[in-house]
């Protein structure tokens, strides 16, 4: 049987590390996991007693495409409390996760061959949802000096039909504020380009609150999920808000894409909106763990870092030490026994020169990891030097 | 902001008599639903419990893209016991229910531009996923000499680059016999047409069971779920059985367009394999209700139906009653206080002139549905004579 192209994707090269990775667990070698993408803590209790209950009383059969009113509606009272923004539940659409969000944004917006800008580095699923769609990824360079984030100038300078940023984005940690999602948001409506914004990592932020563009502008289409902040990744379960015009189209598609999010995921999040108090604490911990790497790395010799403002990532530019981010990643593991994401998935090019830690897994794991990285860079300079 | 064109699909013209059945039930007027494509059951109790007792133990994070490996292999095992088929479980992919697994054999097999074949009447959303993504759904119209299926020579003559079929068929219930498939397997083999054979009604036949196309060829992807047998429709797990060449291909899909799909619907449907007396319990009650269905609705005057070898459907033609099946559900759901589905969602033009009756609902509702039913037709009879 024949494969088609638009499903010729390409792999991820970081499951080479967790293979690896995997292998050396496997012989007995412990490894420390600074390359996962997830949070090392479960749904929260409270909200897992709530949906046993639920299991109980109920047979958790289809809901409506759009998610039960219930979820929809502490979502839209959720922008009020967080983000001082007035929403209509009507325009929140429950989503299979972040994922199904994005399939049901590109397949809303996007004709065959439409031209999606994406600020590189980014997650790189964007890219490849995209080709699956027919649709083409259009990466756009970023430097330091706009926080590794696509700018105003951009919009135009790549006949864009479509625009995705991520804030804080992944995987870098850096976000857009105010100003720049403006300037954005007005460059895009100058250009007719469709703004699509990735808030998945919100209320994962160590300093000021992450900026929503909805706070912006109603011409967007927003995607979060209950994946990070709320530490519920294996449930499948996001968000999406989408112009008021648009709400029929996105029904329509959910409908028949996905019939409907799963239900149980839906309660459980209903649930997890009251146990604020665990998921703040899960947030301390990432604190506490950023405090930690962002002592330890440049201590170690990882001086080039971008800024860390959210999520659970820090990137940092290798390139005085390789220029083959994944050999280094293997040479970390093999000598240190610490797995680390290189950069070649979220910046094909420039990738080769960057390496991405997660601090998302325990305030012990991460302590440990320090210690190995530093220990490893020190026999590194130690050999250098002899 | 602009949408798309390929976002523009149809709505499910059953979503009409959904809400008109929502608000006769809001006025206080009950309605049985024979509209509903779902069991009236949730989840095995006993696989509930082992689930709660799984999210006592564990995060349930993401699991790899193909799904966790005890179900992989237990459904493998599942083929050996039931059809007598020797299955590698790593041709098994866990998908996000029978939907997920659409987007991905069709992103995996097919180009912008390919044509799909479709034995019309059939499931909407075929068509309408096949939409989203820019290709080509190509109806057959069916007749009820060959059990409203497809047959091999339709494959030659419509210049196919796929075709989907599904036994027991929905709206229909009927199913395609070894032979059928074997024929219609060797005609997409000489034409190099892509075979996808939809067996989500597996488990729901009331004489002999139902034959997969996995007995015949493994030239094929089968897609499956827990939605119906297993009654675990709100879960949103199924599953996919690939070439074994396609594994790779599929699981670089999944990665990017699912991450995974849910975990703990994943850990349910391990658990529901173990509760077969819980779930042939139930397929004993449509059973007693197809009984009543097939005695019940011929004398009320509905005698012109389709084969209901499986499923839980039965599609009538309404041809002696009606030229508008939409106005006459709507005049049953008025009259009659009974929601059935007419048929245009299935065969936009000839479905005009049929009805589909579920009977997934409890054998009372069933027998009320009936009497009602029966009670309408007098009436009109009646008022036709007089």
């Amino acid at each position: 049987m024949k494969t088609s192209s638009r499903g010729q994707v390409d792999p991820f090269i970081v499951m080479d590390i967790a293979q690896a990775a995997a292998e050396a667990e496997a012989e007995g070698r412990p490894v420390i996991h600074m390359e996962i993408g997830q949070p090392g803590t479960g749904a929260p209790r409270g909200a897992l007693d709530g949906l046993s209950r639920d299991m109980s009383d109920g047979p958790l059969g289809y809901s409506v495409a759009l998610g039960i009113p219930e979820l929809r509606r502490r979502i839209a009272h959720h922008y009020g409390t967080e983000y001082d923004v007035d929403l209509d539940p009507a325009r929140v659409v429950i989503t299979a996760g972040a994922s199904g969000a994005f399939i049901l944004a590109f397949s809303a917006l996007f004709d065959t061959g439409a031209r999606v800008g994406l600020g590189e580095p980014c997650y790189p699923s964007y890219r490849q949802i995209l080709k699956a769609l027919d649709l083409v990824p259009v990466g756009i360079p970023t430097t330091l000096d706009t926080r590794m984030q696509p700018v105003a100038r951009d919009v135009s300078g790549h006949a864009l039909d479509g625009l995705l940023v991520a804030s804080p984005a992944n995987p870098t940690g850096t976000m857009l504020g105010h100003a720049e999602l403006t300037a954005l948001s007005d460059a895009c409506l100058e250009t007719d380009t469709s703004l699509i914004s990735d808030e998945i990592y919100h209320g994962l932020t160590y300093g000021a609150r992450a900026t929503s563009a909805l706070e912006v502008t109603d011409e967007v289409y927003v995607i979060n999920s209950f994946s990070k902040y709320f530490s519920m990744t294996g449930w499948r379960v996001g968000w999406m808000v989408v112009p008021p015009d648009h709400v029929r189209i996105v029904e329509r598609l959910a409908q028949n894409l996905f019939i409907c999010p799963p239900h149980a995921s839906q309660r459980l999040a209903l649930h997890a909106f009251d146990c604020r108090e665990e998921l703040d604490a899960n947030v301390a911990v990432y604190a506490e763990n950023r405090r930690l790497m962002l002592e330890e790395l440049p201590k170690a010799g990882f001086r080039d870092l971008a800024p860390p403002d959210g999520a659970f990532y820090i990137y940092a530019d290798v390139s005085d030490f390789t220029d083959d981010a994944l050999a280094f990643s293997h040479e970390i593991l093999e000598v240190a026994g610490v797995a680390v994401t290189p950069g070649i998935d979220f910046d094909p090019e420039r990738g080769r020169q960057w390496l991405r830690f997660s601090y998302a897994q325990s305030t012990d794991a991460i302590r440990e990891g320090l210690r190995r990285l530093t220990k490893f860079m020190d026999d590194r300079k130690r050999e250098a030097a002899e």
